[in-house]
């Protein structure tokens, strides 16, 4: 082939695809390799093509950087080697950011410098049902306020999640049973009756998913996508280790180059029985040397927590309830931390899916407060089984719209994050307290009632109160200005918050 | 002096108090040695008199059988050596069920074979008050039916605490201020300003302390008499070591004859820096030498537990919020919990004394179903500072009919008591239980609202079960029984409680 110019634009953070005509012939999925080498001037960034049936190859490029960009292509197919050209970035759209990278060492930033902070939601299996309930789910996030999603690559089978979903991402060769005892595959068991060509990947199954992920990305949602999970019984929890890496090459071929993507390693990686903790360094590092655009990187608990100070471990992701331990985790790993799942509000069984709305709340607050940022999700019994928290569909809760509140405020409160602070209500009043010193302060009073709380701000400054009712919603400014020693009156009820921001002196 | 019989009658368990003139010369604290035994058939009991003023000795002593007692004193100054006689012990009348002991390990019982289900709370200093506020106090004691009430012996200084009491212990001798910052003592100065004679007591204060403790016995309280604490300006905290022990050989030989009394070596030892560790154990075990009738004996900690494992502790005494913890307390001690501070219904300042009715509630579920009881306060901010949790007077909050609820439920329990159960409902599930197998079991849903939970009651049993809404305060006994594997319908909503007992066929 020959290097060609193109007039082609790509908006910067979006997707330029090449799409190259190969041989369908054997196992192309084995047999062909494809990279390409994408340059901006000096930098040069090297991208894994894939196989999308068909006899079609792509290769998918985020440009960085607005200007002229080049390409090359190396296979060994033929028709596929030395592909070439240009292509031109130009500047974002509104409502493209860019991806979210780590910044301030606890916390988040777009790539474009707008703070990202992170209140997310939850629906494992939404891209496993029909289009009817994906476009519903689409709809409703579209007004829920949530900036985060996390997500499963894999069907889900669980309590409440027994449906068949229409497409499996390898080729199914033999049809199974859709029950079976969940317990048997943490016991090492592999489910029976089912069988899949583990050697080929189905393209349908991921362009489908790819257009799930691009729906996000349009309503401003990180995908928080789930490598491997233990709720299985088609065996894609218990793969050979050949596989899971091929696996893993396909995935991060196809997905990194959709700017909100977000990696997780797994959703309680210790029920998964049959892996170990080598493997589970050895999925960081591949994906961590072939996402070219770094996209965050975590990996979820069930009981036990992984080592999160391993250096390809971007933030937390917490299974937890007890969101005042925000705090130390930040301390002991020095990373930004997510409690992904901290309990869901609903009320089905089990203890971790039925927390009240108030409940739900007070988490997202006692996390924030604390320094780290939470993750919501609804489990109402559904005489369908359509459980938000798996398929998605509509939000029954009352959590939701208090969620959107804490993200106005957090959005309205310092770029540089919300760090602990205990200087400012004294630690002889106990309450929590974040903000950046010298400029902005929220406490946090959770299931406690003060009438008035003395404020210790610093010394020769003042501050403009408000005080939150996070439940009701409201945001009451204080008429006096708060200096040091100054006494606040509280409304004396619980799930209130106070912000003091400093009031600077015209020069 | 000679033996002489008496026709006096006294209950069993009510006090028997032996009156003797002597001399009022010297300083009969520290010169006059007394001491009676009681004989009872062949068993024998050593009593400590002690001095009450004006050349008048008492002996005080609670018969524990019916029947004929015996009595001979001895003494170092003749008026009092050789006194005797006998009286006779009659039944206990209704309301009397005499003092409480630990029984089956973790839970108490009277003396009578009455379980005691303890629902305690706390006002300090109550009796270092005005006539009509103690009066005040009790009655609503009276209506509010708490079973227990800590106490302090000393005065306190503290916040919302400044005004003098009418009597001190001690007499005394120069006035200080009533200001002073209790940090000073903290850090091991000595309040200025104030003398005492340490070398005597003061008749007048104790004979006012008894009768509110003989108040309290008429309720049918139990009085967790604390000898120590720290919030101190007159020097009672840090006196010296023969005073300290002298103070003891007085309390208990004046007080102990009360069925009610309950002994609390100290309010937070810990903060009291200048005792040692071996201090507490001397004076846990001088209570444990001196006291005839071995009524409980615990101590309250700040921070740091004491080792509630020495024998000489019959059972924990508490200050912590979180009560699953309870469960973990149980078992590495094994003894009775009682987590007598928990944080206060209230509305001020401090985190300790802001917790909402909700939350003071939920802590007491919390306890009993993980096998423990607790403890009640109040601190809503008064004009006067008459705040319950120290002063008494009248309850403001919401909590208090709630806590009667739940005694009547404790009450309507198990004779003996509750104890955590495993697995009635699956562990999966993750909801506390307690109970008695094969009788009985309370599971508390808490902050959850889960819409059903399955049953694991044993095999081959059936129930009748009650919804409890721990709140509203309603039993709803479910229509049909409970086997094995039912699927039991709840609310959906915070605070409720499920008891299922067991149904014995008739034979």
């Amino acid at each position: 082939m020959n290097v060609t110019d193109s007039t082609e634009t790509v908006e910067q953070w979006d997707i330029f695809e090449l799409a190259l005509h190969g041989s369908a012939e054997g196992n192309p999925y084995l047999d062909v390799e494809l990279t390409a080498q994408f340059a901006y001037k000096h930098r040069m960034v090297e991208v894994d093509g894939f196989y999308d049936g068909n006899g079609i190859y792509h290769i998918r490029f985020m440009p960085d950087a607005p200007g002229t960009w080049r390409y090359f292509t190396q296979s060994n197919l033929n028709a596929l080697n030395g592909a070439g050209g240009t292509f031109t970035c130009v500047a974002p759209t509104p409502g493209n950011p860019g991806p979210v990278r780590v910044s301030n060492t606890y916390h988040f930033t777009y790539a474009d410098g707008t703070p990202y902070k992170q209140v997310g939601t939850t629906c494992y299996a939404w891209t496993h049902q029909s289009d009817e309930l994906e476009e519903q789910t689409l709809a409703t996030l579209r007004s829920a306020q949530f900036n985060k999603l996390r997500m499963c690559i894999f069907p889900k089978h669980y309590l409440f999640n027994e449906n068949e979903p229409a497409l499996y991402p390898f080729p199914c060769l033999s049809r199974g049973s859709s029950t079976w005892d969940i317990s048997r595959i943490w016991a090492g068991e592999t489910p029976r009756g089912w069988s899949f060509d583990f050697s080929r990947f189905d393209p349908a199954f991921f362009q489908h998913l790819e257009r799930r992920v691009a729906d996000l990305m349009a309503l401003g949602i990180e995908a928080d996508i789930i490598l491997f999970h233990p709720y299985d019984r088609w065996g894609f929890a218990t793969m050979d280790a050949g596989t899971d890496v091929r696996y893993l090459h396909y995935v991060v071929a196809r997905l990194a180059a959709y700017r909100n993507i977000w990696w997780s390693m797994a959703n309680e990686y210790d029920l998964l029985k049959q892996k170990t903790m080598a493997d589970w360094d050895r999925f960081f590092r591949i994906v961590q040397e072939h996402d070219p655009y770094q996209h965050p990187r975590s990996i979820h608990n069930w009981v036990a927590f992984y080592d999160h100070a391993k250096p390809w471990v971007t933030h937390l992701s917490i299974q937890r309830s007890d969101l005042a331990q925000t705090r130390t985790w930040r301390e002991q790993y020095r990373k930004p931390v997510v409690v992904d799942e901290c309990g869901y509000e609903g009320n089905i069984p089990p203890s971790w899916g039925n927390i009240s709305a108030e409940e739900m709340v007070h988490r997202f607050w006692e996390g924030t407060v604390n320094g780290g940022y939470v993750g919501h999700g609804e489990t109402f019994l559904h005489p369908e089984d359509i459980l938000w928290w798996a398929k998605g569909g509509v939000l029954r809760g009352q959590s939701a719209p208090r969620l959107a509140f804490l993200r106005r405020i957090l959005e309205d409160s310092p770029a540089a994050g919300l760090d602990p602070v205990d200087a400012v209500l004294s630690s002889w009043t106990g309450f929590p307290c974040a903000g950046q010193q010298h400029d902005y302060y929220l406490a946090y009073f959770g299931r406690h009632q003060p009438a008035q709380v003395t404020v210790h701000v610093p010394q020769d400054e003042q501050y403009r109160g408000e005080v939150i009712d996070t439940w009701s919603m409201t945001v009451t400014p204080l008429e006096e200005s708060i200096g040091c020693g100054a006494v606040v009156q509280l409304p004396g009820k619980p799930y209130q918050a106070l912000i003091m921001r400093r009031i600077y002196e015209a020069r």
